[in-house]
């Protein structure tokens, strides 16, 4: 390890902040404090959201998004205040009474939650924290939504892009709606065989946090559209229709946060600039590194075992009785780390793998990681 | 006049940028991108929503609030994306069956128009635009929310805090919901006399859309729990009862908008070092001005005829046909105005009176104003 070691020492030396390792809020992407401030000089914040300036920003951004991650021009992309609150969304526009939920970890479960909370008929195929799915998964007949968390933030399982079109073709009626909140840029999904899929910005892109990403196709738009028909409350300013009234328009139904759209389309281009490919071939690398590393480790080790499942963008380590004296050693070198989730707390700690996340940042994490020892 | 003259040539030579007086997203607070500045300084996108340097700013924030606003310890204050999401986060939670709405313009018409969606059996009492409500108004039986308007932006009407304390005299039984999106901080409510009220922070804060704040008494909190008990959905992770689990440990249920809310806790004690009375005595000079400049003017008037109704804070006036060069007039002096809302586009223009308007700036409108000649 003696390569990475050497340049871990000028990288010492330039860094003067610490490198956040969170899965979300995480490491800003570099260039979004200098974005920030030509958007102050720009009047950005004053903007009107119906003026002519406003609808070139989201019509940039949403052009952008779709170059980055390949979607399809019969996909709408709409704005909201959160992930969170498209779990909601979701529920409220392409639900009537049954929705079922793939479940292994913390936000999955909340996916699930969230439609029994809205009063609907959900079911779950549940397996243990730390586990993927296998292709032979059955489904309840009559689901209306398979709602699938692509990338478990709170265990780091990651589901590959295959399986969620497998599971499509098994189950054409149903609408598939993929969770990859803390994935996203990195998967690549094949969009015939998704309905929706969301994320939000203050993981993957790097962003001040306060904007979820719904992207949806017309499938989604007619089943809001026939639940209203039908009777059913589908929200209000935030259905499907409403959004897609204001989207055509390159416009939101409220006062949006203008300024984190202006950011998101900033960076969206820088993202374009460096390549999705190079973006996509350093995050396999960083991760690469970080596994072997805690493969090999004496006092650690990773929390998904099945390589199938090792998510490439939230990294979760076994630390054990050592998880406070690992984030102290990572802490005074610069570099800290997210803690394990929820009752992991006390013997996780993850490793959010973003495009902020330089390579050079891994090869000194997987450095010092490599320099703990057990006390 | 010359007085207010003199003393642009000054601020003409001072000013590099436009001033916008659009009633929102309106100009920032003079100290905004400072803060934001120092906010990317201190890594505050990148703190996790859930350690304790947010639960801090959080705390920061609501007692602020509370110190400018003259918020009672027992109201809660909660975050949303929006103002817009509070019209429908009120019905969800505060409404079985019927709430009532006091309309006199577009978005009190927006409020009962949520009621609707979400299917409940809104009733309203309509005046014509520019118009406000006298005090003998009958609010039906079985009321369980009056949502009152305080400060229509669409049409620049506002409604006396008195007026509203009167109301809930009359009808003890409704909870009484107040819209102050447009006019805080300037009003001052009696909080025994309201059960909420809201506001966004692009209008009289200052500050870059995306944050919604919600101001609610414990009545609020159980009648969302009663109509959770009897089986109602009242939402997700923005019910009141959710929102309360969260703000009880300074938390939030979602990863919100975290540099939005640093930057309403400086804006906030930027005030409140200014004075909040300091800042109403400001607010009412700048009216009194521009209503008396309108008043006297020959080719535009004030659009709210009875002084009792004319916005403090949003002042609509009648452009008529001298719309576009009258707006042109004053931008051409680096004087924005906001145009006319929906069907008064070309009628009529609006100016926001917020604590980021200088008395100087208002001074330098009205000289301009007149200064306008009928082409």
């Amino acid at each position: 390890m003696y390569f990475f070691r050497k340049r871990r020492l000028v990288l010492q030396t330039l860094m003067k902040h610490h490198v956040t390792f969170s899965p979300g809020p995480s490491q800003l992407y570099f260039t979004v404090a200098d974005h920030a401030r030509q958007a102050f000089r720009e009047g950005v914040p004053s903007l009107s959201h119906r003026s002519g300036n406003f609808q070139s920003i989201v019509r940039e951004t949403k052009a952008g998004l779709r170059q980055l991650l390949g979607i399809p021009s019969d996909f709408h992309i709409f704005f909201t205040g959160s992930a969170t609150e498209i779990f909601e969304r979701t529920i409220e526009n392409l639900v009537a009474e049954r929705s079922h939920h793939l479940v292994n970890g913390a936000f999955s479960k909340r996916f699930y939650d969230t439609a029994v909370q809205l009063k609907k008929n959900a079911t779950m195929s549940e397996v243990p924290y730390g586990k993927g799915f296998e292709s032979d998964l059955s489904i309840p007949g009559e689901t209306e939504v398979i709602a699938i968390t692509q990338n478990e933030t709170s265990t780091g399982v990651q589901l590959d892009p295959r399986f969620i079109a497998a599971l499509k073709e098994n189950n054409p009626d149903a609408l598939v709606v993929v969770d990859a909140v803390s994935s996203l840029p990195y998967p690549k999904f094949n969009f015939e065989r998704i309905d929706a899929v969301f994320f939000s910005v203050q993981k993957g892109f790097g962003l001040p946090a306060g904007l979820g990403i719904w992207i949806v196709n017309e499938k989604c738009i007619e089943k809001s559209e026939s639940l209203l028909s039908r009777g059913y409350s589908v929200g209000s300013f935030h259905s499907l229709p409403s959004l897609k009234a204001n989207g055509t328009k390159d416009q939101t139904p409220e006062t949006p946060n203008v300024l984190g759209i202006y950011l998101l389309n900033q960076v969206t281009q820088d993202l374009l600039r460096r390549g999705i490919d190079v973006i996509r071939r350093e995050t396999d690398y960083k991760a690469v590194i970080l596994y072997e590393c805690l493969r090999q480790h004496k006092a650690m080790g990773p929390f998904v075992e099945d390589p199938r499942f090792q998510s490439r963008t939230v990294i979760v380590a076994n630390t054990g009785q050592h998880t406070a004296s690992i984030a102290q050693h990572l802490r005074k070198h610069g570099l800290d780390p997210g803690e394990g989730y929820g009752s992991f707390k006390n013997s996780q700690l993850r490793f959010g793998n973003f495009p902020a996340h330089s390579k050079e940042q891994y090869e000194m994490l997987v450095d010092i990681l490599n320099t703990f020892e057990r006390p």
